[in-house]
């Protein structure tokens, strides 16, 4: 198996435009582009002509990993593709896991190619609302107990970190964001802005700007991200900003 | 001004190969390119031929952030370049925040063009330490007071954050590193693995793994990244792996 490698792959928010020349070239060198489904429908179609498509549905992850893996094992040039970053709530952390746990991971040659984060992606839409610190935290409790959860909720509004929240609301998991909002509003003024953003980078993308007290969880889905404003972050002309330090407003403030 | 726009834009890591096309556009775009110096030698210099360059020194970026406001309300199409995403420790924020001083955020049309943050490219090179909720801080305390980031560091400590640290220190301030160690060495024990990048995506890129307790700040400088893992992270041949859940851990725990 001389030609084995295993790429793992960040698209990007899902327009080809936000795809790197390293991925493409990943994808180009590839025999075989494995992903879930939703995913590989982001490559352009002329991307993938002669090649093995594997796809599989959501939540069959360990599946989509195994038959990647196993391509590679046999020889071939193999690419499984994430959207945004590969390493951001991502696939290569799942591969690198059940490699290690078949005892290859010695023995095929993996790299994984970074991608534009959905995080990065939504920030730009509603202006510069990371800036400073920030924490990523997945509402999603299927694998994470939600007391861990709440528990890094709590951390982060408490130390004034900017909060970006994944997979922040589901058919199935219709609770979580508005117990995460209710967290927020413990620790920081119910004006404080929220960000909103639906399918960052994708056809029908939309960004808003609301606040603590008037977003509303109905309005969100398992594609938005949520980014909650620190103590510093402000709205302005419909984008959200946050300073990158706190030596600005103590100036305005002592003015 | 019928022309007047102005991207604020992520290069990504270094390598051309890590610029997305649509940043590579609004490069084509422009009239005008700023940026700190370093930066905008990451562009290959045949994408900037006939186009003005504006560049400056570190620290200089209210002045670079005016030059390019200003040459974007004489009309020009321009562009600021940042390393990494625009959005995180960026420019897009003092972009906007001086043109909201300034009564111009209406009248002159601004997009955030994202990239792949460093933190994204080191984490690809480490394996994948990230994968999990995890938190970005910088240690440098410029414009933010060390107090405020000493509690960040121990909240995202004490709420198992995997925790990425960005300006891990300089000639200037070298003893931040050491005391963001020793904190988050009161939360977690000394084998918890801590990844080290230099210089992710460019020219004499170094990754390698470490430990909370064998990690020598001295190896550490400002073009470095800084990645401490979870409770769940661990090193295996070389890479750093945090799992996706605690569900995997538990049930080995419970085996």
């Amino acid at each position: 198996m001389h030609n084995a490698q295993l790429y793992v792959v960040g698209l990007g928010p899902g327009n080809p435009d936000g795809i790197t020349p390293q991925a493409r070239e990943a994808i180009r060198r590839a025999d075989c582009v494995a992903g879930y489904r939703l995913y590989v429908d982001l490559i352009p179609p002329a991307w993938l002509e002669g090649k093995t498509v594997i796809t599989t549905g959501m939540r069959h992850e360990q599946e989509r990993c195994q038959a990647a893996i196993d391509a590679a094992r046999a020889g071939h040039v193999t690419v499984m593709v994430c959207s945004g970053d590969a390493g951001i709530y991502g696939m290569s952390g799942l591969v690198l896991e059940m490699l290690e746990a078949q005892g290859l991971l010695d023995s095929i040659p993996v790299e994984v190619v970074a991608g534009v984060p959905a995080v990065c992606a939504a920030a730009a839409l509603l202006g510069a609302p990371l800036m400073h610190d920030f924490a990523c935290v997945s509402l999603s409790d299927l694998l994470t107990p939600w007391e861990v959860i709440e528990r890094r909720l709590h951390a982060a509004c408490a130390a004034d970190f900017v909060l970006a929240l994944y997979n922040p609301r589901s058919r199935g998991r219709d609770w979580q964001l508005a117990r995460a909002l209710e967290i927020a509003r413990e620790h920081r003024p119910t004006a404080t802005p929220v960000g909103l953003v639906r399918q960052a980078g994708r056809a029908g993308e939309e960004a808003s700007v609301h606040t603590l007290g008037s977003l509303n969880p109905e309005a969100v889905d398992m594609l938005s991200i949520v980014i909650i404003g620190n103590s510093a972050s402000r709205q302005c002309c419909g984008r959200m900003i946050t300073p990158r330090g706190y030596a600005l407003r103590d100036r305005h403030a002592a003015e």
